[in-house]
């Protein structure tokens, strides 16, 4: 995993500077040597999105980091579930638009992630575990899941929450049975990962909610991405 | 304000308690006296809601709280507007939406924020003001908002976000010129104020996503709740 340090992130922006900043680049970082981590056409923060929800640089963004409190973000993804719930017709294609969103969000936030954790490249799948779970699950969800289970290979570990903050109030109603409600996490991950060239399978394989007595999040690294081919946003 | 803590909350149950817990309130907290400060007919923590997103004590909720960075809170929060404005036809019903999903949300976060906020009875409308401002905002958004203009009357004011949390990396589309896009917020203020008894009125007046320079959110007291008449969620 090659994380260097973008020249331009949104954590960066000089206050008042304007929507767009006076910073060119409105694209995930780059990855050493010329090449650019972003698949051409794929669309960068603040470009391409016609919905609202976009992202671009505001004006009066800062770098220092607002903590909170993790209640609103929970009812608020509870929320969105919900919407999605009355959206789609069944529990599978809630799941895909969660992975979707998740997706989305993650190739937006590794340049958030990348700004402020001052990471640097990741040797191995090994380390790229660490930094998830001791960095980034701690800096936006509060939490530090233990990784466990890996694989011979090596290319494959588990998450374990004991406290998935998504899920505090939430309790799933039994025509929901084969709702993965967290599963925007996992696109989270696929798309973050995505944007520096690593493309993994992200799936829950045991869930509080269901029972389970922790919630485990698996991870498989499936391979590294050095094409430029064009993708659009999912 | 009525503020009487809780004799049971979110935020103790016992780890492990099973769903629901050993304790049996699932309600709002009660406001002193033998008063129930929910109506009858109200729905509660975890009871009266078909969604996936409703509230219940979860086996495993601790008294901890999570602190998280608020970006994922604020992408996650585009994709809910996002959703909506593709599921509405227009800004309005989208605003009304989310002011509605607020309300939702703040009937159910008060429990939480009076059992981690250990705040006392308000004696008039200034000290809910800096409760909300001082304690409220910073907890779960991680600001601390300024107070001003007030009324002559002591039952208006305005909060001053110099910046606010849900609006980074967002930039409205042309095509969304009508759209209150925080306005969650408002709905999560007038429904976590409602549980304690007051009737409020919350809306935006200044918003930095429409090229004002502070966003700000005018709040005007209507009345005290004293009646039990049954109410629905919203």
């Amino acid at each position: 995993m090659r994380v260097a340090r973008p020249r331009c992130t949104l954590g960066m922006v000089v206050r008042g500077g304007g929507r767009g900043g006076a910073c060119e680049s409105r694209r995930a970082p780059r990855h050493g040597a010329g090449r650019d981590g972003r698949r051409p056409g794929q669309a960068g923060p603040g470009r391409g999105r016609s919905g609202p929800g976009r992202m671009s640089r505001q004006a009066g963004r800062s770098t220092e980091s607002k903590k909170m409190n993790s209640e609103l973000f929970t009812l608020t993804y509870g929320a969105l579930v919900t919407q999605l719930c009355k959206d789609y017709e069944n529990d599978e294609d809630v799941n895909k638009q969660l992975d979707k969103m998740g997706y989305n969000i993650g190739v937006r936030l590794i340049e958030d992630f990348l700004a402020r954790s001052n990471v640097g490249r990741c040797h191995d799948f090994r380390e790229t575990a660490d930094v998830i779970a001791k960095i980034a699950f701690k800096m936006y969800l509060g939490i530090t899941p233990s990784i466990t289970n890996w694989s011979p290979g090596g290319d494959e570990f588990s998450l374990i929450l004991e406290n998935n903050p998504l899920v505090d109030f939430v309790e799933l109603p039994d025509n929901h049975s084969s709702l993965i409600y967290s599963n925007l996490l996992c696109g989270v991950l696929r798309g973050a990962l995505e944007m520096v060239q690593m493309a993994v399978d992200v799936k829950f394989i045991q869930d509080t909610l269901k029972g389970d007595s922790v919630t485990e999040i698996r991870m498989k690294f499936i391979r590294r991405i050095e094409d430029n081919l064009p993708a659009g946003e999912e």
